[in-house]
C-alpha cells in the first residue's frame, strides 16, 4: 500500500511581515475607496510573515510576462533540486528509484515542463513518467498526491516524486485593484515542497482512499485572467464560504470508507485563508486546534498554494507524527471549486504496539 | 483490462490548402533570405489541407495574448461537447459513467481548467477526477492515454474520458521569422479529439503496457517561449532526426513484453512531420504504408499535436479495424523530447474466432 513519506519544504530568503504588508497597502493604495476594508481583510488573514523569491522592491515591479516567466524558470531550476534531494532522503530513495514525477505549479508555465529538466539534471531514469499539472491551482497538491496514490495502486512497488513549486509573488499585478486583489497581495507567499509516495515501505501516511469533488457552478469564484501581462488572479468574495459545500463532500467521501470525518486523528487541509479553517471546525464539529498545522503554515508563510498541504504535513512530522494506525485526512482546495481529498493512516513501523514482523524473525 | 474505444474527431470549418499556404509564405516573406528553403520544407511536409478555427485573414492577425486566449476558451467551449458526446456514444457510456477526465491541450491556458466547465456543463458527476495537462505538447495525447490506462488499472471497472483540444493556429506569431517558424506555420493544424478508456468491456485497443521515454538533453529542441505575446513555438532543425533515438526506445519498451516492435500488426504514431514517419519505417524496418493512418492525418490535417494519435486511430477504425487479438503500438512524441508509448491488442468481441462466452450460454 502506498505511503506518503515525510515532505521537504523550502522557502525563499526574502521575508515580508504583516506590518510591512499593511504599510505597503496604505502607501500604494492611499486613495483606494475600500482601503480600510482591504486592510481589515489582510489583518484578518492572520498571516504574520511570507517569503518571496525577490526583495519586495522587485516584487512590486511588473517587468512584463516575458521577464516574469523567465524569472519563474530560473528560480524553479535554482530551488527545486535541493528540496527534492531532501524528500528523497526522507523516503530513503534515490532519483533512480522514482517511476513518475508529478510537478505541480500554477505560477509559471514551461514547455518542456520542469519534469524534463529535472530528469536530465538530477539523473532520474529516462523512462520516468512526467506529469506536470498547471491548472488546478491550490488543489494541485492534493491532486498530485491522489494521482501518485493511483499510480502506486496500479503498479505496486513503484515510487512517485511530487514537487510543488509556487512563486505566487511572481503573479503580483499592480493594476489589479479590486478588494479581492488587494487581499490576495497580502495573503499569498512563495514556497517549494517535495514528497515521495512509496509504493512499498516507508513511514508516513499510508494512503487508503482518494476522491475529488467539484462544487457545481463555482468556476468563476477562483480563476485566472490570462492576459498579455500574465496570469491575473481573481478571487470572488464568496470563496471563504466554500466549506459549507466542501465539508459535506469530505464527509461523503469518508463514509463509504466507514470513517466519520469528524472523528479522525489528524487533519491536514489547505490553508486558503482563516475562514476556511474556522468553517471546517464549525461544519465538522472539531476544535480549532485540530487545524493547527495548517494554521501555522498560513501564519508563517501565507497561502502557499499547492505546497500548503505538504508544509502542514511536515509540521505534523516535526511534532513527532501521529500514533501508529492513527486515521487522518489530507485535503487540497482550489479553483473549480475543487477539493482533492485523501484518507490515510499513520504508518510508523518502529512504533507499532505489536512487534513488527521483522522483529519476530530469528536474527 | 482497459480498452481504448473508438475516438471521435472534429476539425474546424475553415480550410487552408497547401497552395494557399505556399502562396502566403511567398507573399508574407518575399524578402526573407531563406524563403526558398522554407517553401521546400513546407512542400516536403506533404500536408495538403489544414483546418483552422478562424478564416486565414483573422489567423494572421495577432490581437494580443489576452484576446488570443479568450478566443481559445470560446472555441474550446463551443467545440468540445459535440466531440465528447460522440466519443461517449462510441463507448456506449454516458457522462455519468466517467470517473476521470484527462484534458490535454497546449494551445491555450485556463484556470479553472476546461475539466471544471465540462463537468458543470455536461452533467458529469461532481466526483469526476480532473486531470488537465498543458505542458506535454504533442506527446500529451499519448500521456493522456497512458494515465487513463494507469487509472483503470488502479480501479478496474472505472472509465476515463480523454479530450485533446488543439488550436495550433492561435499560436501564430507574425514576428517569428526563423526557418523553423516558417515551417511550423505551414505544418500545424487545428483539431479536437475525444476517446474513452473503458475499464471493462468495449471494443478497440486493449491496453497492455505503457511507458515513457525522455531523450537526454534535448529540452531545447521543441519548446515554447512564454512571452507577453503568448506562446512562441520553437522548433530545432535536429527534431526530424529524433527517431534515431525514439525507435530504439520503442523497441526497448516492447521487449520486456516479449513483443518485437518490428513485427506488430498496427502502428498508430504521432505524425509530427514526414521525416518522423519515414525514419520509423527505416529504423523499425517496416514498409512505409505501415504508417498510412498517421500519414493520412498529416496530409489532410497537418500536425494536430496531441490529437494526432486519436485521428490516426479513428482512421484504422474507419478502415474496419484490425483482427481480433492483433498486436499494435500507439506512440505520441513531443517536447522533452518525450515519447509516450502504449502497447495493446485489438479487441473486437464480435469478431473472435471462437464464439464469445455469451453466445455459448443457453438463451
Amino acid at each position: 500500500m502506498a505511503t506518503l513519506c515525510r515532505p521537504a519544504i523550502a522557502v525563499p530568503e526574502h521575508v515580508i511581515t504583516r506590518e510591512q504588508t499593511l504599510d505597503l497597502a496604505r502607501t500604494l493604495h492611499a486613495d483606494h475607496p475600500q482601503l480600510p476594508l482591504a486592510l481589515r481583510l489582510i489583518g484578518n488573514t492572520g498571516v504574520q510573515t511570507r517569503h518571496l523569491v525577490q526583495p519586495i522592491e522587485d516584487t512590486l515591479r511588473h517587468p512584463g510576462f516575458t521577464a516574469r516567466n523567465a524569472r519563474y524558470e530560473a528560480e524553479a531550476k535554482a530551488r527545486t533540486p535541493e528540496v527534492i534531494r531532501r524528500a528523497l532522503a526522507h523516503a530513503e530513495l534515490t532519483t533512480r528509484d522514482i517511476d513518475m514525477i508529478v510537478y505541480v505549479s500554477c505560477t509559471g508555465f514551461m514547455m518542456p515542463s520542469m519534469t524534463a529538466w529535472l530528469i536530465n539534471t538530477m539523473d532520474f531514469r529516462a523512462t520516468t513518467r512526467q506529469l506536470p499539472i498547471a491548472q488546478l491551482g491550490c488543489a494541485a497538491g492534493g491532486a498530485a498526491l491522489n494521482r501518485a496514490h493511483d499510480f502506486c495502486t496500479a503498479y505496486p512497488g513503484s515510487n512517485v516524486l511530487i514537487v510543488a513549486c509556487e512563486f505566487c509573488s511572481l503573479l503580483y499585478q499592480p493594476t489589479d485593484l479590486g478588494v479581492g486583489n488587494l487581499l490576495s497581495n497580502g495573503l499569498f507567499g512563495d514556497a517549494l515542497a517535495a514528497a515521495v509516495v512509496r509504493g512499498e515501505g516507508g513511514s508516513g501516511v499510508r494512503l487508503e482512499q482518494n476522491g475529488s469533488h467539484l462544487v457545481p457552478d463555482t468556476e468563476e469564484w477562483i480563476s485566472y485572467g490570462v492576459r498579455d501581462t500574465g496570469f491575473h488572479f481573481m478571487l470572488d468574495k464568496r470563496v471563504p464560504g466554500t466549506m459549507a459545500m466542501l465539508a459535506p463532500a469530505m464527509r461523503a467521501m469518508a463514509e463509504p470508507h466507514d470513517w466519520d470525518v469528524s472523528g479522525l486523528d489528524f487533519y491536514i487541509v489547505h490553508a486558503g485563508g482563516p475562514r476556511i479553517l474556522d468553517d471546517l471546525s464549525k461544519y465538522l464539529n472539531l476544535a480549532p486546534e485540530t487545524f493547527r498545522y495548517s494554521r501555522a503554515t498560513l501564519t508563517e508563510r501565507g497561502n502557499i498554494a499547492s505546497a500548503v498541504i505538504f508544509d502542514a504535513l511536515e509540521r505534523l512530522f516535526q511534532d513527532g507524527g501521529a500514533d501508529h494506525s492513527a486515521r487522518g485526512i489530507i485535503a487540497g482546495f482550489g479553483p473549480g471549486i475543487t477539493a482533492e481529498i485523501a484518507l490515510g493512516t499513520w504508518n510508523a513501523p518502529d512504533r507499532e504496539g505489536e512487534p513488527a514482523l521483522a522483529a519476530q524473525l530469528p536474527v
